[in-house]
């Protein structure tokens, strides 16, 4: 059984092959360069499966499924890449397009952030549950949800927007329109925000040595400041993990996943992060001394959920 | 093909015969009164059951499914009512017990407001959908996910908690220890609240009026002020229904339900709830113009949801 999982980021295009126990055997990369238009991004997707099976001994109509992770939303059923902003595709036929250039029969395209989901439900910090949730917390809040194996978002294919949930009400401006998404509070530009204004409220504050240390602001200053004993970066981490816990709870208070796991650049804080974080979790779970409870992880695969979560798309 | 339908409530059990057009054909109901004890509550569901199956010329053993809709924290797996407050129980082995007494070989438990979400994806406003959710608009605020016709409650069967999302961080204090949660503003009980609230600020108010006729303050109270012209009641209406828009858009935004559908007492304001709320979807929907979106609509079955619901427990 031969699958190839792509990941069409922005920047990057990556190819991979995935054997059945989801380890990935071999891999080629491209970048994206979207400013070409959207026929050059397909053609250059289908090159690198082609690339990958000639690489490997294969012929495409040995490919029993090839899975497409894209950003923005996607019709999974149609094969079409509705909206995809940093990709400047609108109304896109990505599946067609690639099956007609490469001869792969089975093609499935999913939205990236569902698509690593599924990767960290069958391989990764989820794997061998019914059900769990993964969270990224990048430049947006990203997720998914996966059941039984396979992802679910919605009747139209558009949901897992966990960063779009208002978690406060006429809240912080969000991208979307909103105001108090999740987003707006719990991912890393936010909390990089959050940190700047901080910096400018105490000229002595830690952050400005560990900003010198690093080049720039990012979501690891008031992580490192704190732990070398400033009160102010506390603060930001303090209310940063408050926001980050309410949304979790609320994931948690409506689909109760076995397994909650954490991806994107703030999780690589690990402990600094986890241990206040599961500490609030359990302060404002619902059902406290109700049985098992959803279990709070780091998520395992990294910038490969995505692409071994391609090749397992049903 | 013989199935029954219990919905256990804190002042009344009913039990009744669904056909295979999930149409009731009979009833029968006998009060709860949970202060005898559980064995006395499962002892007249288990009498109810037998008299209807009598009642209609049927054995116990021909009855093929015999679902019960319950309070609280129920584990569908074990069938155990883990946590009912308003029936006192606490870890009782309701389907055991149940079993024993009538002899009915399937028996299935599933909290009530699931099963009622499951009524009315098989029979009722959201009837012919792949994954729907209601959402109940009473004391509290209760709710329920069906995807392709089985209840979704996550691994621990307690999800489903959509009262318990906080949407307005740090504001009104919940039941459940949190604060900001959507019941919080969007109950009945929340609705009244924020009336009392109003009428104490103005004597002069039609709302005062309102409550002579209807001997109470309830959740009608201000919808019918701010029908007759009484702008304070309409500024409660609208707090009320942008609350409850900003609730079901972070629902959509996570679960792109196919229909959302609307019960409890305050969804018989019809129109007069339903014109300003979808007003207010539109307006803060995410994927405004990517294909079909979620249809929001009044429940359509009452108090029977839970009942058919029962019934088509898997």
């Amino acid at each position: 059984m031969y699958r190839i999982g792509v990941d069409l980021g922005g920047t990057k295009i990556a190819a991979a092959l995935v054997d059945k126990n989801n380890v990935i055997t071999d891999r080629l990369t491209a970048p994206t360069l979207p400013e070409r238009g959207n026929d050059a991004v397909s053609s250059d997707i289908s090159s690198l499966v082609k690339s990958l099976c000639a690489k490997n001994g294969l012929k495409p109509s040995e490919i029993e499924l090839l899975g497409i992770a894209a950003p923005g939303a996607i019709n999974s059923e149609t094969g079409y890449i509705e909206r995809a902003h940093n990709l400047s595709m609108e109304h896109y036929p990505m599946v067609d397009k690639v099956r007609a250039l490469t001869g792969v029969e089975n093609i499935i395209i999913e939205n990236d952030a569902n698509a690593a989901a599924l990767g960290e439900a069958v391989a990764g910090a989820a794997k061998d549950t019914s059900c769990s949730v993964l969270i990224t917390l990048g430049t947006g809040v990203g997720g998914g949800l996966v059941i039984d194996g396979k992802v679910f978002s919605g009747f139209n294919h558009t949901g897992g927007e966990f960063g779009h949930m208002v978690i406060r009400a006429d809240g912080r401006p969000c991208n979307c329109g909103r105001k108090g998404c999740w987003e707006a509070y719990s991912s890393a530009t936010a909390l990089i925000a959050r940190t700047k204004e901080a910096m400018e409220k105490d000229p002595g504050s830690v952050m400005h040595k560990v900003t010198e240390e690093l080049g720039k602001v990012s979501g690891k200053t008031a992580f490192i400041a704190a732990r070398r004993g400033d009160k102010l970066a506390a603060q930001v981490v303090d209310e940063y993990v408050s926001y980050l816990a309410c949304g979790i709870v609320n994931v948690i208070n409506l689909l109760q996943p076995e397994v909650l796991s954490l991806g994107g650049g703030i999780s690589n804080e690990g402990d600094g992060l986890m241990i206040p974080l599961k500490k609030k979790i359990d302060e404002e779970s619902f059902i406290r001394g109700l049985g098992e409870s959803t279990k709070i992880r780091i998520a395992k695969l990294g910038n490969d959920a995505g692409l071994i979560g391609a090749a397992n798309l049903k």
